[in-house]
């Protein structure tokens, strides 16, 4: 292939512990064909149209800084949650833009992230289309939300799925250590507005050395709360230490968010604001009024997407491939498009790479299938552990200096 | 030595990462000296007392199961948080117990817990010194809290302060993803309610690649609301991105727990009781009250003690060693006594195990020194940093299976 220009990458949307790793690929990429400057954007399209990007090549140099790269949680280029405008109406962004691209030789731009920023994508080489730009933009998938369509899981969810799973694995345990004393039950809230991929990973626990969650809920099906206390005491009269997952995102039937059920109940905080606290703590704060049992929730919360201490080794590698290979293809001319993982076989586990038209992939949302859903949508099959498993095998194991990961940093 | 009968070992209190490790100790010393039966109480104390005990040798047969056994978090044999009462006027409870110790001739007993296991041990030695029983009964350092007096510090906090040093490193690297769009604040509740060890911990995040917390703020200082918001605001002018971590126990100069403050508000959840959420939670609302900024809460929660994933080598080594001589002093002849760690140089580092008579030890709680504790109660000194890092040295790598680590249990 014959490089016509220099390379920008930005990462953007929520960061994932893999998200560095496909910067590490699309540098790698740019290096082996030859590129001359390798941009970053700092804190993404929202950082490019201030020109504030970076010269990656004075920033990371050694095979040790590519290693700590891929070993550094959150965006390493800073992230942002800008939504390029419409076209129509908005050429003066575009114009600027394209501006800042030809000022700096700037032929392929490769832009990482989720749902909002694939539409950046599908924006900028829709923009290019109708108006004979050169410049080639591709997509890399990465969300630990697993929602986006059109490839078999997303960069940054094995890793996410690998820490749920593990540390639900020592809640369970820990949770059960004081043994027919007394009733212990533990509401553990997950991320995922709309869908349930990460609460299903919690079902990655479950082994011979380990039942798993009790009961699992999704925002897929519709949250009874009668029927989730009827569930709960039934549970407490055969067993002392109950573990629940629950997404963030359930709702009622009526389509309400149950995290939003304090906040119309009309509680308010110390300083007299309506207060939405999680549905973990709606949920324990509901046992405890209505049984006698101890409950208690905890809350993943951001720890789950930057635990790169605990990075699946098969996700890092895969964010890795995927950002090399959108590099690869946009080198070759390709644009418009969001590379794609395939799984050829589940056991043993092939991959091959793809890429889809971004008009197919922007702002869609993929969901957990209904039919993995099971026991009156309060658990969830097999089926999701033989497609989740492979995703979590592997560890990429930190870099430790003084007892903690050794990280890299853009100042 | 001279084995005169069987051995008996009980957990006890809260759950670490390294309990385990002491119980392996416990066992290979009994292995090492030609005892015949290794019994566990199940569920400690509480469940001696019905009598409810298992063979060891049963469950631990392989050097495998002691590696599992060192890697499962949570208590192995299952825990209590039964405290014995007063002999004067309850002979019986102790009659009744070591009528249980004579039944299965049990000699020495040994026992791993924090303070109330500790006093455990002092009533049973006291009995046996009054009352002319041959037993020993030996203590085994056990608390993340890291508060036991006479000993340079608790197997159980290493793994902990190494837990929170990384995981305090990730959610900094996280909060600052956004750059200089928003200003972000978290606040990382972390538990110590009387003693700031574990929130100290958190400043082991700091080095060459991350600035550490802001703010630290441990319960052995009065905590000043007005001061607080002061600061947070100042450091607003400099930087984007805020991280404090704060003890669960802090407390205003009229000695009121801040996490008590909400619930004297008149705080009501939505089923119309009382809600005490933490402190994190309160000072994220006060933050959000009172400014522009975007403020929100992490609680690690029971992860602390139970992220068994992300052990330190260092405490597992000396959780097993504490167990392993505490059986051996006992079957020494030695009572009434808790073995203790002794670092006799930090750099390089070196320990000896020592012992000393539990009256001194039973319900004394060692706290912070007031000199570490700087910038007006706000910061923690290099001094230590000088003393935890240590530490968190070395990892105990999880034997991971199906992308999880393994674990051992009793059933």
């Amino acid at each position: 292939m014959k490089i016509k220009g220099n390379i920008i990458v930005g990462q953007s949307g929520g960061p994932t512990a893999v998200i560095n790793s496909s910067l590490a690929g699309v540098i790698e990429a740019a290096r082996d064909a030859g590129v001359k400057k390798i941009y970053g954007m700092h804190c993404g399209i929202e950082g490019l149209l201030k020109e504030d990007i970076v010269d990656l090549n004075d920033h990371i140099k050694t095979s040790q800084d590519l290693a700590l790269l891929r070993r550094t949680p959150s965006a390493f280029l800073g992230s942002c949650r800008y939504k390029l405008p419409e076209i129509e109406g908005n050429e003066a962004v575009y114009e600027k833009l394209f501006g800042i691209l030809e000022k700096y030789n700037i032929e392929y731009l490769l832009y990482n992230g989720g749902n909002d920023s694939m539409d950046t994508v599908k924006m900028l080489s829709d923009y290019a289309a109708t108006h004979n730009k050169s410049q080639k933009f591709m997509g890399i998938p990465k969300t630990i939300d697993n929602d986006l369509p059109m490839t078999d899981h997303c960069p940054g969810f094995g890793s996410a799925a690998k820490y749920i799973a593990a540390s639900m694995k020592e809640i369970i345990r820990d949770n059960a250590v004081y043994g027919a004393a007394r009733t212990n039950i533990v509401i553990v809230e997950i991320m995922g507005r709309h869908a349930g991929w990460l609460t299903a990973a919690s079902m990655l626990s479950k082994g011979p050395d380990c039942d798993g969650p009790d009961l699992v809920y999704l925002p897929e099906v519709a949250f009874d709360p009668k029927d989730f206390m009827k569930r709960v005491k039934e549970l407490a009269k055969k067993k002392h230490s109950i573990v629940i997952a629950v997404s963030e995102g359930i709702k009622l039937a009526d389509g309400r968010f149950v995290c939003e059920l304090e906040g119309e109940s009309g509680k308010l905080d110390a300083f007299g604001h309506k207060q939405l606290s999680g549905v973990g703590s709606y949920l324990a704060s509901m046992i405890t009024a209505e049984t006698e049992f101890k409950a208690r929730s905890i809350e993943f919360s951001t720890l789950q997407r930057c635990a790169a201490h605990l990075t699946s080794l098969t996700d890092a590698d895969e964010a890795y491939g995927a950002g090399y290979l959108a590099a690869k293809k946009a080198m070759e001319g390709n644009t418009g498009m969001m590379v794609t993982i395939q799984v050829t076989s589940r056991k043993p586990y092939i991959v091959e790479y793809s890429q889809f038209d971004i008009h197919e992939i922007a702002n869609v949302e993929r969901k957990v299938p209904q039919s993995w859903i099971i026991n009156d949508g309060t658990y969830v099959s097999d089926e999701f552990i033989t497609y989740a498993r492979p995703l979590i095998i592997g560890e990429l194991q930190p870099h430790f200096a003084g007892g903690v990961p050794a990280h890299i940093t853009l100042e």
